[in-house]
């Protein structure tokens, strides 16, 4: 065990289908539920951005240190398309995406993960000998952190 | 053919393996790389964040009207993790991950296809019968556009 990981991240993408329009055509819940979600999984945000399209739906993405997640929702098909990409074994991804769908009330979750950054490919393209791998959670603090 | 798509979105994973440190490390060429690769797809950007770590390495979004650009490099290991998703047929997501391929000297290149948002299973959980299913940039105006 130890921080010598096989990959870097996980990567989960998760489509919710039949989820209730009045859930996903209000962009601030959708906001709010984001930003739980990243908390929920014990990431650390950032920064996120958000955009509301005319007449509904929203593309947003929060930063987290750990990587990111990632939504848009189609309030007029009841889909939403979610996004967790987290490093290090600290958060996990699936929480967040257990979270979004328990709260956009979606009557049908697809998930599908994947492994981001395989610790060997890395060593085998690097350009020198690396030592120990480690994620960015242990081993820097963010900017401007104290 | 038409628009009637079989998925709204395509979702490509890519993996940049053996980038010269002083490449991803150049946060503003980053992020210059990123708008420039969206640009070069054919997608509308509308807004981006992107974060600094200390001491290197840059996680981001670009957000576009076609749904999202993601990137996370990690210098040190000259490893760089990219995400174009993209809607309707407008735009390509290779066209994105190629130009950053290029742009950041990669060693090695993986590249993962997935598509997103499943017309039929749209149907299948609607609570009402749909009609035509379009992707957003035919059918919507950006908030704000005239």
């Amino acid at each position: 065990m130890g921080l010598e990981l096989n990959t870097l991240g996980r990567h989960v993408l998760i489509e919710l289908y039949g989820c209730p329009s009045e859930i996903i055509e209000n962009n601030a819940l959708i906001e709010q539920y984001m930003c739980e979600a990243a908390d929920y999984s014990g990431a650390t945000i950032v920064e996120s951005v958000f955009h509301h399209f005319n007449p509904y739906g929203v593309s947003g993405a929060v930063i987290i240190s750990e990587s990111h997640l990632t939504i848009h929702t189609w309030p007029e098909y009841g889909f939403a398309s979610v996004d967790v990409y987290t490093c290090g074994e600290s958060v996990s991804p699936w929480k967040a995406g257990d979270y979004l769908a328990e709260k956009l009330k979606a009557k049908k979750v697809e998930s599908f993960d994947f492994p981001r950054g395989t610790v060997e490919k890395i060593r085998q393209f690097a350009n020198r000998e690396l030592g120990k791998i480690q994620v960015k959670p242990e081993e820097y603090e963010l900017e401007g952190a104290k």
